[in-house]
C-alpha cells in the first residue's frame, strides 16, 4: 500500500542523570515510538515521561527490548539461550505495559533493539524465540521488524501481525541487509537525499541496494533515528516530503489495519 | 472472618546462577506467592520458572517490588522521590504481568519488599505513592500490606482492595510493629510456637505484642518466609494446624472476596 | 596559606553511550580531577580515557567513590553498614588505581561523591569508615573533604593528610554546611560573583555564610562543577581571577606539601 | 618440573545475599585463589571476606575478571572491543588490589573467567588485549592461563610470567581444548579418577585427550572447582594424592619461581 506509511523512532533512551536524543521534537514528527525498557537505556522514570509525551502527541508506543547491557547500549552481541530470550522479551514488554497502563495507554508493538535485532535478523532460532515471546505475552502485539529479515518470517509463521521497516538514513546491500556502519556510504546524513531514498522505497514497495538491485518488500514503516545531530531535520524532511507526495503518515496500528 | 485465611510466601528470589529458598516445597504449602521482580532478586528466567510452578500448584501470584538494590537484597533504605517510587512499582508490576501473561496467568496482588515495605509502613507519603501506582496500573490489584500500617491506610483511602498480613515467625511490639530483628525474641523459629501464635491472631483477629497488648485488626493473610532452614517445617505446621482448626487456607483473591 | 590553592572538579561522569560534562575543557583549567569509579558514573573505558586526558594536562587524579546507584547518580541516600562502606571505598579506589597504573600515573587522593559525601559530612561513624578504608588502602592518599565536616575530623584523627574543600558555586549556612539546593540562593551561577566568593574565602581562610557569619577554616581546594552549562566559564573565571590575585593554582599533592 | 605444582580454585563467587561454593573448606586445601571481582560474582564485601580467609590460610590471590554479566555468571559470550577488554581487566584487577591492600596482602596473578577465558583461549586478538592489560597494570603479575591456549602465547610474547593450568575434573579433546560440557565424558566427578588424571598430567607434563593423544605442556597449576557438591572431596583427594606421590603443592608465586 503505497499511499500510507508509518514513521517510527527509537526514543526514551535517556537513563538516570544522562540525557540522549531529542524526544520532545521527535514525538512531534513521528507516529510511533519504540521505547527503551531499562536494559540498554531508559529507566522507570524515563519510561513514564516518554509514555506521557507520546500520549500527548498521539504517538503509538511499542517496547524496544534489548540484551541486558547498559554499558554497551545493547549494541554488543551476547549469546543467550532461546528460553532466556523469551523471558527477556516478556519482562521488558511487560514492564512497559505496566508503565503504559499507569498512564492510560496501550503498548501496541514490539521492536527488538540493537545487537538483538541485528542477530535476530539473520538467526532463525533467535527470531523464533522473540516471536514466541511476543505471541505469548499478547498475540495482538504488532511485531515491528527489519524488512525481509528472519524476524519477518518467524513472526508471520506464528501468525503475528508483522510490520516491515526500512531506514531513512541507512543504505542496503544486495542481500537486502543494512550496509554495515563500518563501510563507506552506510549512512545517509543529507535530508533531501534521505527523503528521495524513502520516497522511492515507499512508492515502489522495494528496497534498493547501493549497487542498484531492487528487492521487493511490503513497507509498513520508516525508521528515523533520534540520537544524531541531524535527526530532527531528517525526520521532519521525510515527514513533510511524504505528506507533499500524498502519502499519509499513520500510527502503526492504523497502518497494519490498512495494509 | 476467622474461618478462612490466606497463606503467602516471598518466592522467586534466586538470581542467575545463585539459588535461594525452597520454592518447590513452599509452593506446595502456601496459596499465594509474592514474586521478586528483578530489583532485589529474581531475573526474567527465574520469574518465568516461578510463575510456572505457582500455576502448577494453584497458587495465586503477586508482584514483590523492591528498591533497585540487588547487592543489598532490597534491605537497605534508599531515599527515592514519590514520582520515582510510582514508576518503580509500575515497572516491576508490569514486568511480572508480562511474564505471567506469557504463562497464561494473572497477577492478582502487589506486596512491597524489604526496606521499601518497612519504610512505607510508617511513612504516609511513601505509602501513598505505592498505592497510587498500584491503582494506576490496575485498580483490581489487591494491595497486600503489613497489618495496621500506613500502607493499609493509604490503600483504603484510594479505594484499593487491601489485604492485611501478619507474620508467622515474627513477634510484635506494643505499637503493632514488628520487633526489630536486632532485638531478642524478634523471631519465632519453633514450629509449634509459630502455629499457636498464628492461631491466636487469626481466631481473635488481633495482633498480640510481646508484652501482651492486644491490637485488633482484620487478618487476611499469614506470611511464612521461605529462605530459612526451618521455613518449610514452619509453613507446613501452620498450614496443617489451621486446617485442623477448621480454618480454610485460600488464595488471596478468594480471601478478599470472602472478607 | 592564602597564596596557593588547588582547583578540582568531578569528572569522568559519562557512562557507556551517555556523555556528561565537558571534561576536555575542564581538564585544561583545574589541577586535580575526582574521577567517577563506575558506581554513579564512569565505566572502565570512560575512566581510562579520563585518566589519559588528566595525565596529558598535568592534572592530579583522585577516586570519587559513590553509593552503588547508577540510576540515581549516587545522589540518593542509602543505608549501608560501616563494613560495607569500607569495602565499597577500597573497591572503587583500587579500580581507579588499576586503570591509572595501566596509564602510568598514580591516584593521589580520594573524595567521596554525592549522597555519600553529604551523609559522611555529618555522620561521624560513616566518616570514620571512609577514613579507615582510605588509610587501609594507602595511608599516603590525600582525603579531600568538605571543609569543617565530620570527614575532616575523622581523617585527621586517623593521621591522614586531609585537604579541605570549598565550593565556587555554592553558598553556605551559619553552621558551615552548604545551603541545600532546594533553597533559594543555594547556587552561584554568575562567574564574577563566584570569583569574588572564592577570593574572599581563600584570602581570609574562612567560609562566609549567607547571613554574613565568618567560619574560619583552612582552605586547600576549590571545587568547580563541570556538568552545568556555565561550568567552564565559571571555572575559567575563578582560575584567571585567582592567578591575577597572585594566588597560585597547584595540583593537590603540591598544595598539601605546601600547606 | 614434575615434583611441584600449584593447586588453584575459583572462589569468592557469592554475591550480596546469595551464597555459592564452600570457600572456607577449599581455602584449607588449595594454595591459590582466583577471586571474583564483582562482574560475574563477588561484591566488595564478599571480596574482602575472601581475601581475609585466603590470607589466614596462606593462600596466594589473583583477580578472576569477567565480562560484565552478573545474571549470566560471566558464562555468556559477549563481543567487546580490545580497548574495552583492556579497561575491563585493569578495572577488575585494580579493584581486587584495592581490597587486598586494605587487608595487607598482594594480588599476584590474574586468571580470566568463564566465557572471557574460553574465547581468549582461541582468539589471538582477545588474548593479546588481556595480556597487554595485565602487563600495563603490573608486569610482575602472573598470567594464569589454560595450558597451550592463545592466552599462553600472548602472555609469553609480551614477556609476562605465564602459568599453565590444567583441570582436575575436565577431559580434553585431541586439539588440547576442554571437551565441551555439552558432550558426554566432559566432566570427571570421581575423586580417585580425578587424582589419576591429574597425576598422569603432572608426572608426564602433558595433557592426554579422551582418545589417548598426548600433548606435551608445562603444567604449573591444577584447577579444582569449588561450586559442585563433590568439589571439596575431589580437591582433597587430589591434594592428598599428589602429596603422597612426593609432589609438593605450592602457591603460584613459588611455583613460577621454581619452574
Amino acid at each position: 500500500m503505497a499511499n500510507a506509511v508509518n514513521l517510527n523512532s527509537d526514543l526514551g533512551e535517556s537513563f538516570g542523570a544522562w540525557h540522549m536524543g531529542n524526544d520532545q521534537a521527535m514525538l512531534g514528527i513521528v507516529k510511533s515510538a519504540n521505547i527503551a525498557c531499562g536494559f540498554h537505556g531508559g529507566d522507570p522514570t524515563v519510561m513514564r515521561e516518554t509514555v506521557r509525551l507520546a500520549k500527548a502527541n498521539g504517538v503509538s508506543i511499542g517496547a524496544h527490548p534489548s540484551f541486558p547491557d547498559l554499558q554497551g547500549f545493547g549494541r554488543r552481541q551476547m549469546k543467550m539461550s532461546p528460553a532466556e530470550i523469551e523471558a527477556l522479551i516478556a519482562y521488558q514488554t511487560g514492564a512497559l505495559m505496566g508503565i503504559a497502563a499507569a498512564e492510560g495507554v496501550r503498548v501496541t508493538h514490539v521492536k527488538p533493539h540493537g545487537a538483538l535485532s541485528n542477530m535476530a535478523s539473520v538467526e532463525p532460532d533467535l527470531a523464533a524465540a522473540i516471536a514466541r515471546a511476543i505471541k505469548a505475552v499478547d498475540p495482538q502485539l504488532i511485531f515491528l521488524v527489519t524488512a525481509q529479515s528472519q524476524m519477518s518470517k518467524a513472526g508471520r509463521k506464528l501468525g503475528l501481525t508483522v510490520a516491515e521497516e526500512v531506514f531513512a538514513d541507512r543504505t542496503y546491500g544486495d542481500d537486502g541487509n543494512l550496509t554495515p556502519r563500518s563501510q563507506p556510504h552506510a549512512m545517509i546524513h543529507d535530508a533531501a537525499q534521505s527523503l528521495a531514498h524513502v520516497r522511492r522505497m515507499v512508492e515502489e514497495q522495494a528496497i534498493f541496494s547501493l549497487s542498484g538491485r531492487k528487492i521487493p518488500t511490503p513497507i509498513d514503516s520508516i525508521c528515523v533515528h533520534g540520537d544524531e545531530p541531524t535527526a530532527v531535520a531528517v525526520a521532519q524532511s521525510v515527514r513533510d516530503g511524504l505528506s507533499a507526495a500524498q502519502i499519509r503518515i499513520l500510527p502503526l496500528p492504523e497502518i497494519v489495519a490498512v495494509n
